[in-house]
């Protein structure tokens, strides 16, 4: 049951009842990385979404100009934090690479989990698609806000 | 018909039916606003997304250096886009201002139209709140790549 209240309290699983947490987490799989491990790689399909449970990752974009070969770094993910779930909603390529900065664990859900969510309980389904999008929204926000300062951004801040 | 078939056409409601889109359109408001008419303030809050039937609009932000006192221009929209949506989904207030480019119809779906459409019909629901993410989602991606490529914006790709 710590597992269940855990979900439950992070922002993708916030409104999501007890049974159907239960029903999700059987649905997702741990997974365990060590420090410096590339966990999703950019440009690659995605087929999952990532809940951290322990440990902080680093989201990395390709950059000629960055430093790390690997990209510049434009965020740190830290427990409860989702990553891999855009791919999830527009069927896009993954968007960054995600490289541990220490030893990590997720739970994965996959696109077919999700699916077994949509089939099998809506209302739950729902839930989390709203809480996902409630995310983007959020994060949107924050970044008109920084571009808005930035003389070099032109955001495309609504549907272009 | 011939509105069906155009709201249908648009990114909001991809994948909606006939029936179901009919009975939404019962739930939407048309409004005009003349060129120059403000059709949303930045801080309020908000209680409608629009749909442009017709004509453009501008998105603009609060910002200090703009040389226009209502804010700094971050995008037009065109026939078909969505704005507003934003506030239905995070519950924030507005994020920017609309004002007509030229003489604008749109149509309104209020946040209590939506919740209609939530108890009535929610896999039509489910449908429109992932076409929602799949635009924030969109958006965030376009953002993202001119942030990395912008020395003095560190994005906040993903959950912070």
């Amino acid at each position: 049951m710590e597992m269940v209240r855990f979900l439950q309290d992070q922002p993708l699983f916030g409104g999501v009842g007890d049974a159907a947490m239960q029903a999700i987490m059987r649905l997702m799989r741990p997974q365990e990385f060590a420090a410096g491990d590339v966990i999703v790689h950019e440009g690659e399909d995605g087929d999952s979404l990532f809940v951290i449970c322990s440990g902080t990752v680093e989201v990395l974009k390709a950059c000629p100009t960055a430093a790390d070969p690997l990209g510049k770094r434009i965020a740190v993910l830290d427990v409860g934090d989702v990553f891999g779930e855009m791919e999830l909603i527009d069927m896009q390529r993954r968007s960054a690479r995600i490289r541990a900065l220490q030893p990590v664990r997720v739970l994965a859900l996959s696109n077919g989990g999700l699916f077994q969510i949509y089939e099998s309980d809506l209302p739950t389904f729902t839930i989390i698609v709203m809480n996902l999008a409630r995310e983007l929204s959020r994060r949107l926000r924050c970044i008109d806000e920084l571009a808005v300062r930035s003389p070099s951004v032109a955001a495309p801040a609504t549907a272009d």
